[in-house]
């Protein structure tokens, strides 16, 4: 079983599928921009501008890699309104490259539609409802009450709790879990292993045990919505956890009971939002931070990587809270000081005491 | 598919179930405490204080929101000793009011009961002992020699491995794995995603390649512990990996092999809590906290989210290692001199000698 | 249903079966070494080296541990070459105990094979190839196009994508998720929860939303990788995600799209790998540390537990970034000052200024 190059020639080839392919001037009656050059050339692959060859397309978004676009075989690149041009190669003009390709790239790459229908090895309750065009695969589990939109494709071995409603053309990949109640609006794309409405870490201590607080809210996730592998979303425990929609997030992120994320903000991979956090619109959250719980967070904020946020944040901005790394041993030398901050910051105090002495005499 | 408010009255409309209610006095027979007011007043759903209605009992465990209740629209409240009394809603007075709302939470929204037996989905394995008042959903799958306990419930797609014990009255929610020979307790609560006993992270390197150490002990879990979405509990290398009884694990925690975390201790999300690690009863381990491998940390210890331990703790209390976040560009300043800390020092050492040479002239 | 004591006898009992005895000289015929002592004694199984009984074999590998040695009851003993004779105990003495002892582990806890075969309840496409020795079980799925290698393990629940190649003698334990096209070597072991080729965290702000890029690349696993419980690696964006062979990777792990992971280099849990990160070979990750997106790391670096990579590392060696912890009274007073390093910096200057120019006097 000798692995293959990973050649989009080799994808054609294991799926066995002839792909479509797109003149340049089809391509911008569909997602506008201009041609520069032959708006005939056909392309049906999107590939990086350094193995792309003539049948496939590429993209250009920034003007230091100008240089590559030399060299390059593709058939055609995108560019932006400031790229040089005198490029021989055929160019898209458009607002925003980037964009654009993933325009470009969705249409070339199609994914599969799934089967309407229920598989006969699925389960999906008598009381529940799923629309004609829905998918739901095999192993799936379905339970009553339950409502899977049009064009909804529920994923092998994943599981719709009772009255849990899936929006219109939602997409949950196996081993996806939605408990009950919970809403997931259009065209949502859940990774494997996501599980929304799980019971918030909500109890109370009494005489030396905990007494569970039931979790008797719900997960409301607004269209447009991706989830990652592994991510989880906690159920409210009075009110409801609400993800806004346009929301991005990556894997294995925790979000807390009663959290609302403001739409269109996007979380990288193992940030943890603790419960009740409230986060603005258009926030950019970088892998593996956490935001204590109650905090608000403006829109518009950046968090680094790794940075804990433990008191809100009103103002849009960068914020960090990082300790650089350096060799084992220059860190040891300089953490053992972290313990002594204090003690430092006394001895300048003491310092310039006897200097402002010395100069008084 | 709009998103309907999420209110108690709408959540009963999903479900077409006319809710019980209780008069205060039928609240104190069962749970103690005493009713200052109208003992005859029914309640059918808890609420916050700010959206309670009349047929909503809410509670206050805070003396400084005491004048949420003026407005509150709530028909009665839980309160604790030293609240005021004179608001004009009827209370119900106890000593642990959070503790009491959750026994009424409960009392509330009883789970729906999950139907007793094997549905046709699942496959349950001849020589498997399943009790009659179990429940295994469709999809499910339990191996030889697994038991799966009175009123459990196997949700729908979990795995029960061989030999693997399930107690009385444990709920496994759907997508749980639990492998061979694992034992989990009585009243224990599993959130989908959750995998008992993976094998632990343990290999010996030989000639350049790792050798795989094979994981032979088991994964014990106590009566009474909760374990969130996608947490991971390794099973024993040589001896058994233990969760004591009535620990409350969160979401997508990982616990390596063979550890022990004391009774009644709570771990919130995202924490990582290293191979052989023995954490006291009673502790409390904040969010994306991280404890090194083979330590020992007392009883009653609390640490701080985002801390990480490197080092055995003996003496309860708090414990804290994170860095204070603060806008970027502050950031930048200030941790680039975390390297020269140790410089700094030197520096401060010499102007000491100086200033001491100065003065001894 | 008390908890049995974890003995081996107690899983012995567990499973009925008459475990398997090896004397000594059949040990070192199979994996090397010399007895010194009987090597007539036989054992079954293995122990830690203060429980282990007379038909038991347990492992030194730290002189230190010499003297448990005296006390101990077990039927043998495997050392390094330097160990000192002396000891009652019989003893297999060999280059690398550790791996020694895996082996022997090994070979007295023979995995139970699975059953060759489609489980009925296992759903398989019709257009997917299963070798007739491989082993696919209940209500696991199998997609169109996919292959599954002689001796290979399908668990309970799995999913195994359009065109997936799982390789030779690779076990998925149950709830694996594999997506379409994604290629996995032979010998893998992939834990529960684990989930392999989902879309990686790509998208192009646009006007305000984002668009999805779409993620058409693989991800390739090599021989004898292991993957532990829920971790998930993403597919690439067009090139694919590479795990090179031989690579560890512990629980809860995130690696980004288009990473590639240098063969023989470990991960311990939680730690997170952003986007297009390359990782030498024979490296070693520790738990929760993160390394941010397009950086490279050489081979044979180590990084510490919670530590975070900001910037490529060229030169092999151990990397930390820890802050240290303390009791949170003290945390508070030192990590006050952190925000004003700079300031502290500019008062040290500025002494020594005024020093230099009070002796320049």
């Amino acid at each position: 079983m000798a692995v293959a190059p990973a050649t989009p020639a080799y994808r054609d080839a294991m799926t066995g599928e002839e792909r479509k392919s797109y003149s340049l001037a089809e391509l911008t009656d569909r997602f506008g921009g201009t041609v520069l050059g032959d708006a005939a050339i056909r392309v049906r692959q999107v590939a990086p501008i350094e193995t792309a060859g003539p049948s496939e397309i590429t993209f250009l978004t920034n003007r230091k890699f100008q240089k590559l676009l030399d060299s390059s075989k593709a058939g055609a690149v995108i560019v932006g309104k400031d790229a040089t041009s005198g490029a021989a190669i055929s160019c898209i003009v458009c607002d925003n490259p980037y964009a654009y390709y993933a325009r470009v790239a969705a249409l070339l790459n199609p994914e599969p539609a799934a089967e309407a229908g229920i598989h006969p090895k699925a389960f999906v309750h008598s009381a529940a409802r799923v629309a004609s065009s829905a998918s739901v695969a095999a192993c799936a589990v379905v339970e009553a009450g339950a409502q899977i939109g049009e064009h909804a494709v529920v994923g092998a071995n994943c599981f719709v709790g009772r009255h849990a409603m899936i929006g219109e053309g939602t997409r949950l990949h196996p081993n996806v879990t939605v408990y009950h109640d919970c809403i997931v609006g259009k065209r949502v794309i859940m990774h494997s292993g996501a599980v929304i409405g799980a019971d918030g870490f909500g109890m109370a201590m009494d005489a030396g045990r905990y007494v569970k607080i039931p979790q008797i809210g719900r997960v409301l996730v607004g269209d447009d919505v991706e989830i990652g592998a592994s991510t989880t979303i906690d159920r409210g425990a009075l009110a409801d956890t609400v993800i806004e929609e346009g929301v991005k997030l990556d894997n294995q992120i925790q979000i807390g009971h009663n959290c609302r994320i403001g739409a269109h903000t996007a979380i990288a991979g193992c940030a943890g939002i603790a419960g009740s956090v409230t986060i603005g619109s258009h926030c950019r959250i970088g892998g593996s931070a956490m935001i204590s719980g109650h905090l608000s967070i403006a829109d518009r904020v950046d968090i680094s990587g790794g940075t804990l946020i433990a008191k809100s944040i009103t103002k849009p901005g960068t914020y960090t809270s990082v300790f650089p790394f350096s060799p084992h041993e220059d860190w040891l030398k300089n953490a053992s000081l972290l313990r002594h901050l204090h003690e430092m910051m006394d001895r300048i105090r003491s310092l310039e005491q006897q200097i402002k002495k010395m100069e008084g005499q």
